[in-house]
């Protein structure tokens, strides 16, 4: 299996159906849904979209099509929580993905009503299915649930704002541990579980899923903390050593690089062993991922 | 009836059901949670949900219970909305409701977060009913779908970017109508037809309810602009002549203030036609609700 040729397939779907969904850049609303538009077609990898079709896929036997509103929408808050993220308020970045930031095109109050109508736009999306497939009305909400969970405060937005506090109560390592598990792992194990959900898995499908969502998620923050560290500015598309310099808290700071990188291949070996309930059904694709999560060069 | 004291009697169980949703002080998220709570429970008037509530009660006949759910929503949308429109890079307000704005306390970066928190929040709420009461579930679905529309690109956030822009192609009657029609007439709008469409109302219903919320939502605007002009600082709890300073498009610039009064009282008449259609079903509460807002001083 070609992995590369199957994630840009997959891609171009995903994109597909992000067209369908966002607005014309010619709207009423002018500048908006252009600024909209810049952030969500500037280049992702869709990681997250791509996992939540492909597991779908994986447990009902079926081709991606009904989960795509999800895997759209699922796109659409993670587009959000970057335009959000690049703030001047808050991480302050003029580049990201080789392209200038939503903000230093679109000004501050742009960006930030770009990101709230992504949001709002997301579960728009996903609240639309419930009603339009009526016969799997329960599993799309079960899905848009754990979605919107990863999303909150118990989730995603929970990770970047302790992320943010300077000072608490907790160590380096716990608060590390909060940050991995909520700012990035949460939205990737929902992406997975929830494509799961849609097909109607059994309890222990749901939780191979999980169990394989964790351990990706947590793999692919390392692998993002050491590109920082000895990626190719070229590939990764902006500089590295940024962690670094902003005295970030990273795996890479709390435990080297030598650790860093043996942590990963543990968590795919986790990753690939979660796999196992899934004997007979045709799992190539999660596990080519995963070993492409731990040597990705951007 | 007294008016006041049934309003003060559903924003007691409206804050209850925040308190309810919301998280607590001393949550692992630190301020965050404290900054989500802070503009929750600055003390609004809760017009909107309270209008879903009445709504739900009048065309099922039931008590307020089953929209609980989307009540609490609804306040969540309305108060993330604020927050992010006193952000200095939106309208730069440093006082709400006569008290500090939520970045004036807690900083920019997290009152973006608690912002987005509590629009997510939102749906996690709304999306938890469809699944808790499943003989519901599409009504949920339909009316959560109706809120979400209304608060996004073709609703509340389009109107308020709209708001921001300097130069269009409109004339300024025409932004004047997108702005008041989007920014703050369709979360009103919504959560009145919400109400009625999880009561399962008829169409007949549900367009009386569209019409009166159209009237009512536009009459609120406009008494906004008037109290802005006319009103008492220390009822409103801000600085009066601000739109002016800031050279806002309002009804009042556009056709002066006479106009206005004589407007808003031709949409009292509006709202309280539409509700004809309920003849022999108790609507005094709607009634004197538009009559209040025609006259409300703060």
């Amino acid at each position: 299996m070609d992995l590369l040729k199957e994630i840009n397939k997959y891609k171009k779907i995903i994109e597909k159906k992000l067209e369908e969904v966002l607005p014309k850049e010619d709207c009423m609303q002018g500048k908006l849904c252009e600024a909209m538009r810049y952030s969500i077609f500037a280049g992702g990898k869709r990681i997250r979209p791509i996992l939540n079709l492909k597991t779908y896929e994986l447990i009902s036997g079926e081709g991606y099509e009904k989960a795509l509103p999800l895997a759209a929408g699922i796109e659409m808050i993670h587009t959000y929580s970057l335009i959000h993220d690049d703030l001047p308020a808050m991480d302050n970045d003029d580049y990201r993905r080789g392209k200038l930031t939503n903000h230093k095109i679109y000004g501050e109050a742009m960006a930030i009503l770009a990101g709230d109508a992504l949001l709002n736009l997301s579960y728009e999306t996903m609240v639309s299915s419930i009603l339009e497939d009526t016969r799997n009305s329960l599993l799309y909400a079960k899905a848009v649930k754990e979605i919107g969970s990863a999303s909150g405060i118990y989730g995603m937005i929970g990770g970047q704002s302790v992320d943010m506090m300077s000072s608490n109560n907790i160590t380096d390592k716990e608060k590390l541990n909060f940050i991995h598990n909520n700012k990035t792992t949460a939205l990737i194990e929902a992406s997975i579980v929830s494509g799961g959900m849609l097909a109607n898995g059994t309890e222990e499908e749901i939780y191979a899923l999980r169990q394989y969502g964790k351990a990706i998620g947590l793999c692919f923050q390392i692998r993002d903390d050491i590109l920082d560290k000895i990626g190719d500015k070229n590939k990764i598309g902006k500089k590295v050593g940024s962690d670094e310099s902003n005295n970030k808290l990273t795996y890479i700071t709390l435990y080297g690089i030598e650790k860093s990188i043996e942590k990963t291949k543990e968590l795919y070996n986790k990753a690939i062993d979660s796999l196992k309930v899934f004997k007979g059904k045709n799992t190539l694709f999660l596990e080519n991922l995963a070993d492409y999560l731990v040597y990705r060069e951007n």
